[in-house]
């Protein structure tokens, strides 16, 4: 049976006779059944009964109805509601718009709406840059999905992919002071999605692509890049590719190996493995093998997919073809991005020494890392009930918060390496080991890090337009 | 000369002798010059000198700077920096949106972001009416413009408009709590705007159509009335005509006349116009003659607009042709939504005994409204600064208001009428005279009664989804 979790949180509303007894009885009933309980609370109380709210974690629907079952067996025990809070937080949305200006009394009115408002716009149609500056642009990030390819339940449409997004938005906003947008499209035409996107951004200062399906969500990022001058990012690749990194740079000193050196398996030939390709590339990675479910991507073979065919020129130089266990045979580097369970304990045995397994195919991944840890020292997923989770929300706030900050116009490799090496440096020395290669997302240390290190290189490279106070004010 | 007005409030930091002569010269050198000086504030005091802001409204850029050189005029008196109060408040935009959810340990999470979320995602692609109760689309509204026909400035373009819709965004939220977010599209393609609005709609409860210019802004708004299952409004049109209503409700209260028995002059056929003709005949308006600036709209002549040519065959029935001066003679109520000063005292006392004058042309009206009330009983106009404003805000918070709460799929005139109704009766038998035909825009109790009102009515004419919480919560 799956484990219960804190995403199947439920509050059973019990009544049961007033006695101690009673009460006991209804938690460890529970408990027997397989929950987590997190909390007991009188609601009300009688002279013959009282009315609890059992809060417990259970593992899927199946198990929350064996709990209920399990109480309402009980003597005089009756479940009058089951209560899901998972729901129950996402009534009427997860994010709401507050005003930033008093709205109180004419004066008020006279300057953030009409008339003063007149001769802000004015001020903007005269010199476009004085949006950055004047109105929400200088903040505020489209989160842009057509809900074809979300978490691992794929192609669920735009206004199911709402929560997501607006998930997405909340965290952009908790963890890097971002106002991000959700923008759910109903449509899956590419040429359109982008027309949309460009049509669309005068009101934001850089485009969040999510959950896009491959092989459109490459051109739809390459498009939007070429034609927007705000930055464009496709979280769902580089995203992943700037924790996956920021992991390894601190694995590879666990191991005491270096990127040149060692020799990497890449598991996924879809977005993010593509990316993280690139990424590992752009380090001075010199052996990678890719596989894709049909085995390694290499020179011997021509592909119709114009990314394949990038990754068979680019990695693989001695021209290995065979299946992934036989890549796997002496590499050091695991990195999946690819479906469940495709290794076993025995497949990491014949890794090199002092291995990484890096197993993030989610929610299940490619090998299970208690077998994993077995013959690999470093092991990461991306699940949060192992050590060493590979999260995005490592990246995102604080790379976009970094690129407002430089009110930068383009994103750069420099500048994903340089939020990777923030992220892997919040790890300090003396806490890193092989059970904590990546600080937890809890770090508040990490987004201010990643954001700085992101605007500095973008003020490096020049990728940047002037985002200061401007003399009208 | 212009009034000042606090549109144009200015914060000038003068550094000045320390003496109590020298800072009531400030004052007094700022008010001579015409400047309404509203604070005078200390932020540094020195043995031989002190710094003031000096928070005053000007007139226009103009008199900012008279105002400036009559100071550094005075002795010893040097201006170090002038701010504009209007753009300090727009700094970095009006509005940002808020979590309403707590991310901050592991439990939070997995509730409102991954693995959690995956629930709610599937419930929402099982039973799609659920994304009104589970995300944001429950109370949240696209404000979409082109950015063609903004405020009295015209064709600015979307990113110079952003400052209007993010100040209605703020107003929406201030006054009918409705998240309201701004769409600025950079296109004026008809089929691309219906093309883009449809795609972004599973986010929304409702779409608010604004400055967008006629007569695209029929087509645009008829097509997604068709289309889209959620109610689209456009503002510069039906909002403007439901406040008109109201306060013609109350004027003919105060003289006594029946909208069934007065003769109506409109002046303007574009957008304002034909919506609030619309209205009238819905309510029973009898005599209405409409005016272009070729004179009167009538059967005689064949229109090219096809909104004209519906003017044509539903007003003036006794087929009147001649100037808007020439049709003002004997009639009871003038419309204004046209241009300045097209009318002066003399044409206003061609009316008949008791005559309304609604003169809403922006910034400056078709009439002079003190010119006016020498002969009409009632004059309202679009302005702040004379009594009986004509103004959107009564209408649109509270509409939408009760629009979401309804869950309502489409707007009827019925919903309308019952918006002006609402607006009207705000003010009271005993509060009723000539100068206050419509409530104060801060009068808490108007967009509450307009929900209401509008709500019923969505409910009774059963264009509607169910909101309701869901059983599985």
């Amino acid at each position: 049976m799956a484990t219960p979790s804190p995403g199947y949180s439920m509050i059973l509303r019990v009544q049961a006779p007033s006695s101690f007894t009673a009460t006991s009885e209804i938690a460890s009933a529970a408990a027997t059944a397989g929950a987590a309980v997190t909390a007991l609370d009188i609601v009300e109380s009688h002279p013959d009964h009282v009315v609890v709210d059992v809060s417990c974690n259970v593992a899927d629907a199946a198990h929350r109805d064996e709990v209920r079952d399990a109480l309402e067996a009980l003597e005089g025990v009756q479940v009058r509601k089951v209560s899901d809070r998972t729901f129950l937080i996402h009534l009427g949305g997860k994010i709401e718009l507050t005003p930033r200006v008093s709205l109180r009394n004419r004066d008020d009115l006279s300057r953030a709406y009409t008339p003063g408002v007149a001769r802000v716009c004015t001020a903007i149609a005269e010199n476009p840059e004085d949006a950055r500056r004047l109105t929400i642009k200088r903040n505020t990030v489209a989160v842009v999905t057509d809900g074809t390819a979300v978490l691992g339940l794929g192609d669920i449409g735009p206004a199911a992919a709402l929560p997501v997004m607006e998930g997405k938005a909340a965290l952009f906003k908790a963890f890097g002071g971002v106002d991000a947008w959700p923008v759910c499209l109903d449509t899956t035409d590419t040429d359109e999605i982008v027309r949309i996107v460009k049509a669309m951004a005068p009101v934001y200062g850089g485009v969040n692509l999510e959950d896009i399906a491959a092989p459109r969500c490459f051109e739809i990022e390459a498009r939007l890049r070429e034609e927007l001058d705000i930055p464009v990012f496709h979280d769902d690749q580089h995203g992943t590719a700037i924790v996956a990194l920021a992991a390894l740079f601190n694995a590879l000193r666990v191991v005491d190996k270096k990127i040149e050196d060692v020799r990497i398996v890449v598991s996924g030939v879809g977005a993010a493995g593509h990316a993280i390709i690139q990424l590992l590339k752009a380090q001075g990675a010199g052996d990678i093998v890719a596989c894709s479910r049909k085995g390694a991507i290499h020179r011997g073979e021509s592909y119709d997919d114009a990314h394949r065919q990038w990754i068979a020129e680019h990695t693989n130089e001695s021209g290995f073809s065979g299946s992934l266990k036989e890549a796997l045979a002496g590499a050091d580097v695991f990195v999946g991005v690819s479906a469940p369970n495709l290794l076993d304990a025995a497949d990491v045995a014949t890794m090199n020494e002092r291995a990484i397994v890096f197993a993030m195919a989610n929610p299940d991944p490619e090998v299970e890392p208690a077998a994993a840890a077995q013959h690999a020292e470093v092991v990461a997923t991306g699940r949060s009930d192992f050590p060493n989770q590979i999260n995005n929300v490592l990246a995102f706030p604080g790379l976009f918060r970094g690129l407002l900050d430089a009110g930068a116009t383009d994103i750069t490799t420099e500048m994903l390496v340089a939020a990777a090496r923030a992220i892997a440096d919040c790890v300090g020395a003396e806490e890193l080991n092989a059970s904590y290669v990546v600080p937890s997302v809890f770090d508040p240390a990490v987004a201010p890090a990643v954001a700085e290190a992101v605007r500095r290189t973008a003020q490096e490279v020049g990728a940047t337009v002037d985002a200061s106070v401007p003399a009208a004010v």
